[in-house]
């Protein structure tokens, strides 16, 4: 199943170019199981979910590092009938045989528990987008109280959920988010926006 | 029916917040029919389409006036069904009686052809989400036919489509594919960035 997405990092700084350039070296360990391509809107990463969310982790970590206020937002995407398959994204996090939403949301929530702290605090809201079922909104109520026990949960929002946390646990609930909820073969995407550093943080 | 957006604006600027502060003037006039609400993340924008997109564009080219390279990132959301109706949404753009998808591609060209320049170029993408629906790719496959007959088409990426000319013509363009494809009562989101003076644009 073809997975992936198209990330962008905002550091609200006149050396924006060189908080970014500093950030990239995270990405190196995921290199070899990424695909990437770049333009001046965003850059595409195609893989695996359990590359894809480590990798946006440690980026943004890194961006954060710089004390600047950082935000990074990503659209990220599986199973879209559009896409061509392609073997990089072999994963064992997706696809397999569907499991009842009470044990799925049990697994999540042991996942995100047994995740390391980045000592990074950050805020994140995102959307799940599940497509092309009739069911769509019992996978994202599913979905929703396995946030409110994630640990990250802050609150409900229009359109979208705000967490909250370190970045580690942040990241690892958008990973269970997006994995283990909507059909194992089925669209599903995620629009994500995480911040760190913000003079206005609540 | 229910509609807004959840909007962010990134000026890469050790003056970020007054490159924001001065751009929010451009919303007033189209204060008294949106609620807004403002949290370090994002601010909600509740209304119907034809208040959104134009003050989305207003309060954008305010911003990349300053020089700086600014990005908006929106999530735009109608018809979700955890979301209650609000009389401040009420649209003529939405909700009316379902006309073929090829007179529907014919008007929304006819809409962003009659729509005045900005004079301020941009890049955008975009991806459109149709839930709740087995036929969500037809109406994903109408609107990308439509984009490329928009005159801002630029390209497909991998999960959105990029647009790129006058700021005028492509949040008209925006504005179309939300109202126009998707059923009319369904629940429809568009998940866009747009970009301006970036030093890397192609």
């Amino acid at each position: 199943m073809f997975s992936g997405a198209q990330i962008s990092l905002y550091p609200m700084a006149d050396d924006f170019v060189g908080v970014i350039l500093g950030a990239l070296g995270a990405l190196d360990p995921y290199r070899d199981r990424l695909r990437i391509e770049t333009d001046d809107i965003s850059t595409l990463l195609v893989g695996p979910p359990e590359v894809l969310f480590p990798a946006m982790r440690d980026l943004f970590v890194a961006a954060a590092r710089s004390g600047k206020h950082c935000v990074l937002s990503a659209a990220v995407s599986r199973g879209c009938p559009g896409e061509p398959d392609d073997p990089i994204c072999r994963s064992d996090e997706i696809g397999g045989p569907v499991v009842p939403l009470a044990e799925r949301k049990a697994a999540a929530l042991g996942t995100v528990q047994a995740t390391p702290s980045t000592a990074q605090p950050v805020a994140a809201q995102f959307s799940l987008y599940v497509m092309g079922t009739g069911d769509h909104m019992d996978e994202i109520y599913g979905c929703i109280d396995f946030l409110k026990k994630s640990g990250v949960f802050d609150r409900s929002k229009n359109f979208c959920t705000r967490l909250r946390g370190d970045a580690g646990a942040v990241f690892a609930t958008l990973n269970e988010a997006f994995c283990r909820f909507g059909p194992g073969a089925g669209h599903v995407t995620l629009d994500i926006t995480i911040s760190a550093n913000s003079p206005t943080a609540v």
